[in-house]
């Protein structure tokens, strides 16, 4: 990493030392929640956008001018590398992402593509745009976990529980670690990309390590995220890991070499850092379904995060979970007034 | 609760007494993975054949009949009071419950009508008819706890992390407190009717309790759990409570009077009855992703629960949430057999 961005608010905090004020940015900032992005998006298919280094970095760069928060986080999707692999992968409105085929077999597994030579130029070519005009703004790149990954690509689309994706885990557990390698390896080359172009931390995403039991995350999940995360342990950036509903597998995930811990909603602060021992600093936990709520009640809300936050060796403020979509943007800079005021 | 099913397997090891066999059901038993229900079911809507007692009867029955389980649970849906109230709820094929309009105003939950006298009598007749045919084999009568139907009435339909149902918790408190008290109502009610007609059991659903945080539930959403379940509180059957995903909470949701816990698969057995201190029986908890594994791996797996649920005072097999619509029934029989024969 160079110097552009290490003495700001995010990175410091990141690395464990608390600044004089908390430093703040929220998941899914970019995006859906923004009419500017809306206006900008039509006519436009999400992916597209996404490998269109003109238009994802101006969407990335939306919400910092907007909001002001502390970090910009790369405008993508974690089924970039996938597409860019060549999976026949699309993502459908008000559904997500949806595979022409679902992958099932050793087969199926075995014919996954791997990325070619210069796959990536576009997520570089976007986020070396982006950092130019960021300045001491840090812009945090990020990729989705391999279990995550590996859930789409088993089910064929969102599911609730993950059923086949868990069932394959046990039932063929050879197919299993070969999908499992093969999700880290183009999502890691995927957050690699963003950090050699200029993103200043690496964030990885398990939305959905909350369908696990802690045995099975450690058994078959954990290799294969620290594999991801280990395509950027020779850059000197902080690492992040954040899943929702991890309340039982914090630890674990920790454990594979993440700098920072992300908390979702469901458990406060100072309990996740019970859990992790005070190692590392946290990033959260606004509850996303206070944002529809008026602002007494929404401030109130916010200043318990920080205090909860108190417990951690250092803390940045962030969501529990992306910010829904119908959210008031307003809402969102008035939490960024509110951290940077006290 | 009259003797008949007194000294059966369930309800002794419900009482907190193991005796020779583990006693075995699955929750969504009745229904969906049955070819005898689909048979059953066609040219009728879901809702319309919870309402026939002669079909919602013998559809309880299928499964007993066919594996041998311990114990029918009736069949129905958690959203059946709210029809019987008047509320315009229909469930859509491969979606769920479904509300003509979400319940979001103070104006909206003060319209919420009342049962009518005589409201649950199709309920009644099904049940009465079941416990004809049952003999000395229990029925479990079952309701959705007020958390998950508020959820339902608030979204208008399935959600991820209930996020309108969340932030009318806080933005709102007094119509939450109505709405949760009139849902507490209505499936009190619906749990009453089952046990007056000859349910040897009770059993309180809360699908989604989930997406909250130990706070949000104590302050929010606890004492609607203890009313609904207080319905049936003068009754001498045994008060089982189950949620998914409900690591955080599992005290507190015991808390509230429930005589036996059931457990999805994220705890082992053995840590849920640590957290409840070694006080009541527990229910649970096979994946129901094992399910589809070939039958070594589901065996060792229901050799591990079984296992793990010596730890507890008592345990009755079951799986850690509902039978898959797609599970092979042959499964659900080998598991009987296999923890019968122990």
């Amino acid at each position: 990493m160079d110097g552009r961005t290490a003495d700001s608010a995010l990175i410091t905090t990141y690395r464990g030392t608390r600044g004089p004020v908390t430093p703040v940015w929220f998941m899914r900032q970019a995006g859906r929640s923004l009419p500017e992005y809306r206006a900008l998006r039509v006519g436009n298919q999400m992916l597209d956008a996404c490998l269109d280094p003109e238009l994802s970095s101006e969407i990335t760069l939306q919400p910092v001018r907007r909001h002001g928060v502390d970090s910009a986080i790369f405008f993508s999707d974690i089924v970039i590398p996938l597409k860019l692999a060549g999976v026949d992968v699309d993502i459908v409105p008000g559904r997500g992402p949806v595979l022409g085929k679902p992958i099932r077999t050793a087969a199926d597994v075995a014919a996954l593509p791997h990325l070619p030579a210069g796959a990536l130029s576009a997520v570089s070519a976007g986020v070396a745009r982006t950092v130019e005009q960021l300045g001491k703004t840090p812009l945090i790149g990020f990729a989705g976990a391999p279990f995550t990954l590996a859930a789409y690509l088993v089910e064929g689309g969102p599911s609730k529980e993950h059923l086949s994706a868990r069932t394959l885990m046990h039932a063929d557990p050879e197919t299993w670690h070969a999908l499992l390698n093969w999700a880290a390896d183009v999502t890691g080359a995927f957050l690699r990309a963003q950090v050699l172009a200029g993103a200043s931390a690496a964030q990885l995403f398990d939305s959905w390590v909350g369908s696990l039991s802690l045995a099975d995350y450690t058994s078959h999940v954990a290799a294969y995220s620290k594999r991801a995360l280990d395509a950027v342990a020779d850059l000197d950036v902080p690492k992040v890991h954040f899943g929702v509903g991890s309340g039982e597998v914090l630890p674990a995930m920790q454990a594979i070499g993440a700098d920072v811990m992300g908390v979702d909603w469901r458990i406060p602060l100072a309990e996740a850092n019970r859990r992790l021992g005070g190692t590392v600093p946290l990033q959260g936990n606004i509850d996303p379904a206070m944002l529809a709520a008026p602002w007494p009640v929404l401030e109130a809300h916010v200043l318990d995060v920080l205090e909860s936050g108190q417990a951690a060796p250092a803390h940045v403020l962030n969501l529990g979970h992306g910010v829904p979509p119908d959210t008031d943007p307003d809402q969102l800079t008035r939490i960024v007034d509110l951290v940077h005021s006290r």
